[in-house]
């Protein structure tokens, strides 16, 4: 995440997880799924563990649990940017292209604000295989937030 | 579906269904999670069962439980109208817009295909709660086809 | 357009057209390009007539041509529902699948509402030739509505 | 444009214009409209001119030209990576996010290919009014490819 910007974000990671762990805590499985990895500066990247649930016979990820990566990612993105607030963000619009069957590993998302207006964000989210360098998936998404 | 065309479908439902479990069997759950309606016609009416995996705190319906049935939809319309290799064909694209949170109950996607070419298949998803009249999520989607 | 409800649009086609040109005369060319055929009901029947601008060498009609009349109507089912108030209505998102080479014809759009909400509204827009049962293009939109 | 691979483009900018100008030469006006500025690399920046015909009552560009360039910054990606045979290939999806008013200035997209596989190209693509470091729009499309 070269482009950080130096300024702190509102929560730091802990603080995200557990926020998230009190009001979803079906969404990450306290960790078991879901991991937020890094967050700030309008970026975050984080990770889907990989899981019976996830997987589709032949031994790939499910189209299903690769949308889920990309919204859980911008919406750690917000919450980042704007604090609890963000908890209550909500997907309006998303859009994913599937590039490439993965194999059955960890998938990694790392996404970018490239909006962060008062009542609409926006994001674009790359999706990586764990040790790959090519990507598998990519997906652009509006959420609406919540008024302050 | 008004608009079906009088040709009969190249499988029928329980045809369909008998596939899918054959080769997916974790898709529909045997029927506990995806039901298959009605399909031909360059059409399908599939169903998501309600079930705990789907839902979120405050018992609303999963951005992913309705994206995985907008997907659903557009393929089970493909094998209707394509037979068993239909089975093979891959999501490229999907296009979702969450139009209201649902409650907690069945929803149904109403898909038709708006272009079904040699290599790609383009289908429009229309979901809806049990019940309702209100449409809840919107969806396009694009596939891309094994070759013949 | 069969599911027209029986309740009367706020504006009239030619009242909805006055606005526009009085607003914005560039995107209608008073009638030369753009015409609205049918609007209310949460839908709109609109037109792009043949002319130089939006041809491609091999006698078809450009991409960002059809992007154009699709924005067009749903900007016109927003006016027709909501009055003035929409002529400030800007475009958000839109999504635009290709699904052939249209010849050098008219071309038209039927755009459905599928959300009219308080702040946003999203579309629903099927793109034909002029005395073609095949669709040419399909799309999805989203506005962002000025407040009341 | 720091990720750019070493390895040379197939044609050069100047090579890919005469290209575009000699098959259509409405698209770039030779120049007046839309001019490259970069390509290779699996990318390519590119500039929309600032004219009339792009301008909205106001002083925005409209959405029409944005779309344009979008898919022609793709387009334009492609070309360099594939050669000639690159020149026929087609949209089928374009899905654009508007983040910003732009004022009436010219306009630049950054263009990245996510994929490049036998038979279809995605790329995304981010606008920016010149001189400006917000993006203005934001989109990914779809090409699809002719056989070789």
């Amino acid at each position: 995440m070269s482009d950080v910007p130096t300024q702190a974000p509102l929560l730091s990671v802990a603080q995200i997880t557990e926020l998230i762990d009190a009001h979803f805590p079906h969404m990450t499985g306290r960790g078991k799924y879901m991991v937020i990895e890094a967050a700030g500066g309008r970026q975050s990247r984080t990770r889907l563990r990989l899981n019976e649930r996830n997987l589709r016979p032949g031994g790939t990820i499910s189209g299903p649990a690769m949308f889920s990566l990309a919204d859980f990612g911008i919406w750690v993105a917000i919450i980042a940017e704007i604090g609890e607030r963000g908890i209550g963000a909500v997907t309006t619009n998303l859009n994913i292209n599937f590039l490439a069957k993965p194999e059955a590993r960890d998938i990694l998302a790392h996404t970018k604000l490239v909006k962060l207006g008062k009542r609409l964000a926006v994001g674009e989210i790359e999706i990586y295989l764990e040790g790959g360098s090519d990507m598998v998936a990519h997906a652009t998404s509006t959420y609406s937030l919540p008024p302050k």
